[in-house]
């Protein structure tokens, strides 16, 4: 036998779905709905091909300087990944040994339970993300996506703050969809006495990057210096690097691009529940609603049939609702002209 | 204790150093001293920034089929990784259990033992590359640097194809130096009753691109999707596939350049000798020597003085020698003039 048994026995995470073509209303990946910064563009136009000759910066300081500065960390608090996935795969090994356990809400991102397999330790999920928590002693590693998808509920700051000082182990605050919400907790993250809360952020959403795998994490030090020490060497590309810090730095389009985001969501919100939708509260760019007059299952199935694409999970807990992305103000209308239409 | 065992015990692997410097003859990290074919600039200026919003394609099929293409290989037998550091991160988890060992030549590419100790499992070396290869029944992964780093030492594909039939587990035969050699390992991984030798391939050095993070690799089918199973959902950014696509399509420079640093490597090799210094045979962009009137340690500091930065590794084995890279022929003809300045 070759390959582990782990890996054998490995059912492998299946990503959301993505169409080539462009005529498809993509709602099914979370994706920005308006391109990066400007300032992106700048950086491709004007990148010096003869240093891609060199291996990048390993610790990517210049990045690192300015997620420092914007989240009133210190860099030494700061660690930066091959897409937010790649510092997940690193936490789990990291932070739980063989013998322990990967716990998360749920439902929630179904990578997570995948990130357990592949690390070949056992995965628990807590049903209630409001409710009282019942997590295995054995759990040394809690990852708490807020806002949660794909639900879009919002827990407190306060809550999960009370949670992870009784957590023995370290809590992931998986924030790919904060910036979307009203409160995020980074301040958990750079307080001086925190000594197991590691809040990670993503370009791939609120930065329109989704293409390039940029990550971030900030956290106590120690934690964040274990990660250093088993990223490969140089985990970031030199044009990622250049092009999330020039994201980064452009605040008022980001600020903006979020802005019309979450107005839209608003927006769409009061029309679905117009519609007799069962719509969750959201904090994301998404909504997680249960159709009115059609099954989810068959609703999704009519939608891509009509080229539009949403996200469908099924199983006891998800299985009665779909995911939706917020895309432009535009494709939330065609899409909601098509539930009239299929009287759903 | 929130950080594992194996991760607070690892020492961390040191890359060679970056200098910011454009002034310093930097010949310590194997870079090809010409730059990425021009069609690379030609991607980066055209490229469509809006792509970013969205995923890349998990699977690189574009790239995966240049690959196969150029190697006589089937799509379903490449995979690329983040850099080849990913694909032995991988690697020394979809193949190597935990009671198990990953084995290399020694000396050899001295990230092999810190991978192992991430992975958390022993390694061991065997010492002498040339000769009868001595390891333990629990070696399940094999790492097989061809040609060898920081030697230059090459081994035959027969030789290789001899010892991957009596190993019991997977042979990785990394040949991020191979296109400077005269003779590769690509016919044992594309060959039909292969089942576990897998030859790994970079863009970073005979493409010029290390800083854009790409390697790939050729084997059996179910080896390579192995890999597929346990990687993050999207590995190589939309970037970075783009790039390294009209790389290894523009065959006509990648030959160019190759050559050019082989001539230089064979003069330079002509040149160090006639100083009397012991010049293991190389068939990589580097060379491994014993210089005549300095001790190595002390002539690595005496050249970073002098801005020319090479590759010291202390210890036993390699301690003795020095590997410089193979630079431009203005660069290598700078270092010989300083050598004979410091008679060494």
């Amino acid at each position: 036998m070759r390959i582990t048994k782990a890996t054998a026995n490995l059912e492998a995470y299946t990503p959301g779905e993505q169409p080539k073509s462009k005529s498809v209303i993509k709602l099914n990946t979370n994706e920005n709905p308006y391109p990066p910064s400007p300032k992106c563009a700048k950086v491709l136009k004007d990148f010096d091909l003869d240093k891609l000759r060199r291996y990048p910066d390993p610790v990517f300081m210049a990045l690192r300087e300015a997620i420092a500065s914007i989240n009133g960390a210190k860099v030494e608090n700061v660690f930066v990944g091959n897409g937010s996935d790649e510092i997940l795969t690193l936490a789990a090994r990291a932070f739980v040994e063989n013998d322990e356990m990967i716990a998360s809400l749920d439902p929630s991102y179904s990578l997570y339970k995948t990130l357990a397999a592949i690390r070949d330790v056992k995965w628990v999920g807590s049903s209630v993300e409001s409710a009282k928590i019942d997590i295995p002693d054995n759990a040394s590693l809690f990852l708490w996506t807020n806002p949660n998808a794909p639900t879009g509920g919002f827990t407190s700051p306060k809550k999960i703050s009370a949670f992870a000082k009784k957590f023995k182990g370290v809590v992931i605050v998986d924030e790919a969809y904060g910036d979307f919400a009203k409160e995020n907790c980074m301040k958990l993250a750079i307080a001086p006495k925190n000594n197991n809360i590691i809040v990670m952020r993503t370009f791939s959403k609120s930065y329109s990057l989704a293409g390039l795998r940029v990550g971030y994490c900030v956290g106590p030090k120690d934690l964040i210096e274990a990660l250093y020490k088993i990223k490969d060497s140089y985990n970031v590309d030199a044009i990622a690097q250049a092009v999330a810090l020039a994201a980064i730095k452009d605040r008022a389009y980001h600020a903006k691009t979020v802005k019309k985001v979450v107005q839209t969501r608003e927006a769409f919100v009061t029309e679905l529940k117009k519609l007799g939708w069962d719509v969750l509260p959201s904090e994301a760019n998404f909504v997680f609603a249960r159709p009115k007059g059609m099954a989810a299952a068959d609703l999704f199935d009519a939608l891509r049939k009509r080229n539009i694409f949403v996200r469908y999970f099924p199983g006891p807990l998800t299985g009665d609702r779909l995911r939706i992305t917020i895309g432009t103000l535009d494709e939330m209308y065609k899409l909601l002209l098509t539930l009239k239409k299929l009287k759903a």
